[in-house]
């Protein structure tokens, strides 16, 4: 009898990865992701079998998967959380009588929020401006309502080589409600290799250091930068 | 030379704490949090001092940590993710010039989203309904938005001993904007001891079984269960 887990690794490397993702993909026959993840986990996986899928379509490498999972023990491989944005929907889309677990990882916008400090301390959401399954109206809907409802907002893929302009109309859009100090940061490789940190205000934000490796958090009406921390304050009345 | 960590440990137990989590524990001199969650790590911090705050505020706790980490490497713990809703944001808003680090772990709504299958696979969002700190108003408003802009929202603080009518208030708002099928489940103890999951459809939500240890996650307007897994889909268009 076959299992395929779908892991959650965290932002990347085995530092922030929880104790279950490792031990499963320790324990699994066959480890199924991209090939730059898999690099991840070079010191984990080298003894094994390997699925690397550079080439193939999010559809086919969960067929895939699924197919391995009915006889071998199978792990697919997902940074930040399995479930945001993740490779989980799609493979419970597609199970038939497979057994399938979830793992939960450390999603993209804890780890850019821990190195900021702590942005994310209130109502916050995610929301991805990727228009590849979702129509841009819709997500410019979501952009806004969330701005108008004082929500921190962290953006998943901010900008790609086709889509340079979304993430300065959010901004922009974002900016109608909040004062012009709010911060914005710019979170390249959260806590992992390459990682860099870039804070604007919202007044004097610039896109120049954006990339597919990033994630945008934007503050909300009452964030401050401190000391060189990004703090959202959660209310508590502090005796100064 | 002390410093301080700010260490989100996920859900409870060790299995799903991060390796980094578990290191900075074991390498702390001091630990501070809630009596319970202080039972949670127990193998762990059986030798360690302890500071366990079952009768302090969180201003004091968190002044008492960062008086500590003066001289002392100390941690302080917060179940799932340190900067969402946890201490994080305090600790930088009291903190002078004491080095403090935040470690990341998986908050409450992946956790949650884990044992259910896939339901926060498209733009979502968390609210907190405690009006501790936040007026009630605000929070209406923010689940009205929120609703209207089609979020999958994770409902934290979902109900309290004197907050018994928001959660059914907030269901009742977002039941304007979603197909009467929507799933809404309520899971209590995600990944820890005394789990529970119970699932509705949004027009037959029931709020019997939600307490202080629950969260609630509400679908998107396409969210659907399917073999017992509740799935937000992420828009893959599927060959069937």
């Amino acid at each position: 009898m076959g299992k395929l887990f779908v892991v959650g690794i965290g932002p990347g490397g085995l530092e922030h990865m929880t104790i279950k993702a490792l031990d499963t993909i320790k324990e699994s026959d066959i480890i199924v992701g991209y090939t730059k993840y898999l690099e991840f986990l070079q010191p984990l996986i080298k003894d094994k079998e390997t699925v690397s899928t550079g080439m193939m379509g999010e559809e086919e490498r969960c067929r895939k998967a699924l197919e391995l999972a009915k006889d071998k023990v199978v792990a697919v491989i997902s940074t930040g959380d399995a479930g945001i944005y993740g490779m989980a929907g799609l493979i419970l889309e597609l199970r038939e009588d497979e057994e399938v677990e979830i793992i939960p990882g450390v999603t993209a916008s804890s780890s850019a929020g821990s190195v900021l400090g702590a942005p994310l301390m209130h109502d916050n959401c995610n929301i991805s401006l990727s228009d590849l399954m979702t129509p841009y109206e819709d997500i410019k809907k979501r952009v806004r309502l969330a701005a108008e409802g004082d929500f921190i907002i962290s953006l998943y893929n901010p900008k790609s080589k086709k889509r340079i302009t979304y993430l300065r109309e959010a901004i922009g859009t974002i900016k109608e409600f909040r004062p012009a100090s709010t911060p914005v940061a710019v979170v390249k490789n959260a806590l992992r290799e390459g990682q860099s940190i870039n804070i604007y205000t919202i007044e004097n934000f610039d896109d120049s250091e954006v990339d597919m490796f990033s994630i945008v958090i934007v503050g909300n009406s009452k964030s401050f930068m401190k000391d060189g921390f990004f703090i959202t304050p959660r209310g508590y009345k502090i005796d100064k």
